[in-house]
């Protein structure tokens, strides 16, 4: 039976994928039409909704007691709001002549189409996995859903303990998974293609964040490309093969990154931008689309810095997007101007943010710049506790305008960079950012905020280059 | 001997006040002019230059070794690059139309003039010391300059270990004294005039500092007016009276605030503003003088949200409006836009922030306006050591500018004043504030961040309100 032969004379709206996209759409077009107006039917092909992937790494670390603890929305909450969710079933293909999509029951197999007025795409990303021998042995792990975390959680508790973990990649997922596997008790190595670790840092900043993985007792592996996963006797990973060393592992964990999962979206001909995600105006609609919005890790967003189309995963713009187009879908207005591209992580006590341009990014936007670094301290020098913080900012020429801020530092080093995410919104100047106001106690900064002094240096630094 | 006989055909800067403003604005003039163009001659009445005052609260407390720590840059120093630094010399005089001061040294008593061809003016401000019965008793203290921190630190060596301090006042000073005499293992009573600490809070916001600090085991007493400082027979201060009660002490803190030490400048003349500080230009020079700056407490300064003059004394005020006389002074060019009004403090694990306008303040501005409250976490909620944080935001009506923040919360809660402070600066709307791109992961924030969370619930508000 198909399911279109149910539909009364309310609309329906159709959302493919039950994560936080798919479910804040559905969540905020239901406050706003009750089910008399509007009958909303959500397709995810897991077994879970709402939930927090970037929360995985610390359920496995240790520091989440539970899977639960990550779900921010069960799928009995969402149905008792009037939103018909199917769980397992994967939507296989979308009509957009007919207005409709088809799904299939992964349990079953059974397909049926069903028929939409408006559709959200919110079908996320999927881990890169490179096609490597022994990518797919057991002991090798993906972090991308709770079940990989799962997955990954029962192999460790196989382990012995003081085992060895190697990491491949060394980007947010990759130090994040590190601190897990040490908190975990394994000792772990972090194998790297990049020339230093976190490559959404310029190079020189990364080099502190290599430094300062290795005093954590993380053994840094860079300029490495993995050539094979070897297997054992058991056929279980026993470690991760490069050209020029292997690195013998009880666990390999892949933090690779991810790629818009937009194969359906392509298939149907929709358009997608130079990473493959989706392209959306500011309402979160499908470019050339009448009825049809996206959102969250398969779409591609605008860079406010570069004024360029970017893909940026990350669930608290998955959040605004879903919530934005719930508005939209509603009958409300909401737009989604773009990011400037920041985001923070730690391994252990280590802290890493960075926001706006790196110098690679500011070349391609055709982007002339100055760039200085800072030291400075996230209290009072004389303050307990006040731990170094080292900043780095770049400025355009000529008009001075704020660029990027990237900052590695201990406590309070990461959330700093919130400070130049507003003020690249706002396009202040750093001229400008000498003069904010910034909240001082000893406790709490330096009498010069550290962003402050990296301002005051960039200001400078542009002033002579005239 | 007068020392104007001395001056050759070089300049005179003559700084009044060795303090963050004063010294400031000589160092950064000698960075930019040697001696050979500029002479440099700086007065101050103290033993001390350049420290900070608002570390004293945690010397007392003992989280700061020693009063040397707040020292950051001693009179030698100063010396060694051709400041002549004359301390323990108090000017008693100014002579505009001569262009020259009279100062007196303090130990000897002699007076002489100084010429100068430019002025600074950075008295700083001083402790309001209401006129009441025991005041000037021993065993009260103030806690302005480093000597009055000795002094207070002299009196608690004689207390004997968990004796009772009253702290008078309930404001920035008051509450990091009271977390200072807790350090020292004092039983604590604040005493506050007002309706709740804190009022550069709305009373709202207050009650839950108020709530907090008893949670802390302070004793708060709200609406209570000091009527006398009673005395025991051995001439000390025995407690703090007021209409209703009395309260016993084996010390007594006064935290009651500072006016702008402007007596010099009202003498000459000088305009003051409405709260007795000097009025300036944008590059801190004194309103319709040619050759006379002001800096650092004894100032007013523009608030940019309400468009009035405040007096805002804070040490990150003070090094900014030094380095921008400096600047000016040595013939570059700098300018001070103004405040929005940050301030943050901290009492035990209790942080409080708050930048912009009050409800009272905006009132007065002829402002209307939407508040919100909203509660939330320093982190993802299922991350540990997730700590509770209210958010208070106002909102201009109609325009939906953003008006002013308040939040009181735990660890994480008071630098998260900084995304407000830059959005004031830059007239953002709370519309556009929930489309901020803030640094998220669970260890630093919920996905939504609390900021966004009350932008979100300000803007709905607006819109509401149409």
């Amino acid at each position: 039976m198909s399911m279109s032969d149910a539909r009364g004379a309310r609309e329906r709206l159709v959302v493919i994928g039950g994560d936080a996209a798919g479910m804040s759409a559905a969540s905020q077009a239901r406050r706003l039409k009750g089910p008399d107006e509007l009958e909303i039917v959500a397709f995810e092909r897991g077994h879970f909704t709402s939930y927090s992937a970037c929360g995985i790494p610390y359920w496995v670390g240790g520091d989440v007691p539970g899977r639960d603890r990550l779900i921010a929305r069960t799928p009995e909450e969402h149905r008792a709001r009037d939103i018909d969710l199917r769980l397992r079933t994967e939507v296989t293909e979308l009509d957009l002549d007919r207005g409709r999509v088809r799904a299939r029951d992964l349990d079953s197999g059974a397909e049926s189409w069903t028929s939409y007025d408006k559709l959200v795409i919110a079908t996320g990303a999927r881990p890169i996995r490179p096609e490597l021998p022994g990518m797919d042995a057991p002991g090798v792990h993906g972090v991308q859903t709770l079940d990989d975390g799962q997955a990954l959680i029962d192999t460790l508790a196989r382990a012995r303990a003081g085992g060895r973990a190697v990491v491949v990649g060394a980007g947010y997922i990759g130090v994040e998974m590190a601190e897990a596997m040490i908190n975990r008790g394994f000792e772990v190595t972090v194998v790297n293609r990049g020339e230093e670790p976190m490559a959404t840092l310029d190079p020189d900043m990364g080099r502190l964040v290599h430094k300062a993985m290795e005093g954590l007792g993380i053994t840094m592996v860079n300029d490495a490309e993995v050539t094979s996963l070897p297997v054992g006797d058991d056929g279980r990973a026993r470690g991760v093969a490069t050209a020029d060393a292997e690195f013998p592992a009880d666990v390999v964990v892949l933090g690779i990154g991810v790629r818009p999962e937009t194969s359906l979206a392509r298939a149907a001909g929709l358009p997608l931008g130079e990473y493959g995600g989706l392209l959306t105006d500011r309402s979160m609609r499908v470019r050339g689309q009448e009825n049809v919005w996206a959102g969250g890790d398969c779409v591609e967003v605008l860079d406010l810095v570069s004024g360029q189309q970017r893909h940026v995963p990350l669930g608290t713009h998955a959040n605004k997007h879903g919530q934005i187009i719930g508005a939209n879908v509603g009958g409300d207005y909401a737009t989604f101007p773009g990011v400037v591209g920041t985001a923070v992580s730690k391994v252990c006590d280590l802290e890493i943010a960075r926001t706006g341009l790196r110098e690679k990014d500011a070349r391609r936007a055709g982007l002339r710049f100055e760039a200085v670094t800072i030291e400075s301290t996230s209290r009072a020098g004389y303050y307990p506790n006040a731990s170094p913080m080292t900043v780095k900012m770049l400025a355009e020429l000529r008009t001075g305008r704020l660029l990027g801020v990237q900052i590695v530092g201990r406590e309070g080093a990461g959330k700093r960079v919130d400070i130049a995410a507003v003020a690249l919104t706002a396009g202040l100047t750093v001229e400008q950012m000498t003069a904010l106001d910034l909240g001082y106690a000893p406790p709490f900064s330096p009498v010069w905020d550290p962003v402050l002094v990296a301002a005051r240096k960039a200001a400078a630094r542009i002033r002579a280059a005239g």
